[in-house]
């Protein structure tokens, strides 16, 4: 009979996060001092880096499949905002316990999300302490054509992917605050669990858009960012969004979808000559894009809400933010 | 008056996180979705990242300032290990609470450290949760000179810089298991506070060296994984090793040489012939360079330690695991 032994960190990042690198460009995978990439010639390199912690930004109870997808999935949809093409992922981790079932259902998730993807996982770290989880990837794109948030101009209009809201409205179930119709759960879950980074998107976007963002902390909150960095203010049309939801309060479904976070939707600048251009991308790949609104003259970051009736919407916070 | 007030994670990012980019390819750096940088043409990339958990990899009380020093101080090591030039680096970190003088010695240690060997702080995440920094750095080196753990061949000899076990003896003089002597406690401490990563030899050892691991779990068990890797065994020679310390237990001392961890110095492997061009290398960068032991036909993974007399030595670990 063979008991379970205590396996090592060095056995565990075998067993579970080692695999075949696959990629052209993907020299030494996991186990040595560094991994080793070579890029692409000519290409710049896009690097993001997120930390998850229990309780914070996942509920440590989460099924740890789900989360495996979603670890990796955020730090894509960084890569997806800068037109990026995901190419390399890193993961440090530190675990209470090496719980072999959870590592298994995580690596799963982890893999899931690498390999739709086509994202070697080619490094890491593993150590014991409270559940926490730093993912960094990395990406290509040709030199110029990065998509920044400093790029938004006057005139341009604001667009946005999918239907945000959705992943806000699935926490707010989950939570007890509201109750969704169990028709609209699957969705809204899957929104929260297993957020889509818009690669093919944001790539399609590079030469179009002129700013662009995911959707991570709120839609305010993240296009305040771009506002803040061009130099702009925004004006926002809310009845021209999406309905996150049929059948749920409306105050509270606009809520969600523009302070809500979580959704990992792009949300992008292009200017009107280009509508006809982002139109035709939203066809091409399958993704609703609507416009919601323009950039303004306006002392930078300022963004005001408007209803359909044109009048001013307040909202008492814009997004998430962990010290406030 | 001003009071203070409680500055959101983008404020404390850009007041302590955000400095001028100093080096050519670091074409954009925190505060959009991603960082860019350009690597150099027909360079491979070496890439690392290190988890350090408060309790475990450094308590909680530790100064701050030395504390940013080591984070990335031990990830530049990993880099000379691969013989990479240190050129980036991003920082992720989960603070129990925005401490701004805190946060101040810590930037200024860790950007003491980057400074010192001209890494650029690309990007990084910072959030609410217990105390964990998460580092990553980027290195460039020239295709197929990487210095990898799997080199190394039967009748190279082994080599480390340095004097391991300083880092070991102040561990044990703060833990009250020892009592260091006043005159050595400065420099064990600034062994275990300060370690310096030994970029100049790892890059000198390119060419001449055939393995290398920086020593940060023990020189025994970071022995091993070279061994492993390349498929062979060592011999190890206790006595050749340069003594850390005078006048402490040769017992405790032969131990915290061989088994105690966090000195960062190199490990490597190197044929007989190379022995002048190893000794000459050492002198030109003002290191020493201790020859300690050589590389045998065993099973893999297998290393054996004697003593002056040729007598077997044994020891109850040879490093530090976290799972174990």
């Amino acid at each position: 009979m063979n008991l379970p032994v205590a396996r090592s960190e060095f056995d565990l990042i075998r067993r579970y996060f080692v695999r075949e690198m696959r990629a052209a460009g993907s020299v030494l995978g996991p186990g040595d001092d560094c991994a080793l990439i070579a890029p692409s010639p000519g290409m710049q390199l896009a690097i993001t880096t997120d930390m998850l912690v229990a309780g914070n930004h996942f509920l440590a109870t989460a099924d740890p499949r789900d989360l495996g997808w979603k670890a990796l999935a955020v730090n894509l949809s960084d890569l997806a905002a800068m037109a990026a093409r995901p190419r390399w992922a890193l993961l440090a981790g530190s675990l209470p316990s090496a719980d072999e079932a959870w590592l298994a259902a995580f690596s799963a998730g982890l893999f899931e999300c690498a390999e739709c993807f086509a994202v070697d996982l080619i490094g890491g770290d593993m150590t014991r302490g409270p559940l926490n989880l730093c993912l960094t990837a990395i990406g290509e794109v040709a030199a110029g054509q990065a998509l920044v948030r400093h790029g938004a101009r006057i005139g341009d209009e604001l667009w946005v992917s999918g239907t945000p809201g959705r992943a806000a409205l699935a926490l707010a179930h989950l939570q007890e605050r509201i109750e969704l119709p169990a028709a609209a759960l699957p969705d809204c879950l899957a929104a929260l669990h297993r957020p889509q980074p818009r690669v093919d998107l944001g790539r399609a976007l590079a030469t179009v858009a002129t700013a662009a963002i995911d959707v991570s902390d709120g839609l305010l909150a993240d296009l305040g960012h771009i506002l803040e960095r061009s130099g702009v203010g925004g004006e926002v049309y809310a009845s021209a969004l999406p309905a996150p939801l049929e059948g749920v309060d409306a105050i509270f479904a606009r809520d969600a979808q523009l302070t809500g976070g979580d959704d990992y939707e792009l949300v992008f600048t292009a200017p009107p000559a280009a509508t006809d251009r982002v139109r035709a991308i939203g066809q091409q790949i399958g993704l609703s894009l609507t416009r919601f609104g323009r950039i303004v003259a306006a002392p930078a970051g300022d963004v005001r809400v408007f209803d359909v009736d044109g009048n001013a919407l307040t909202f008492a916070r814009h997004g998430f933010d962990h010290f406030r």
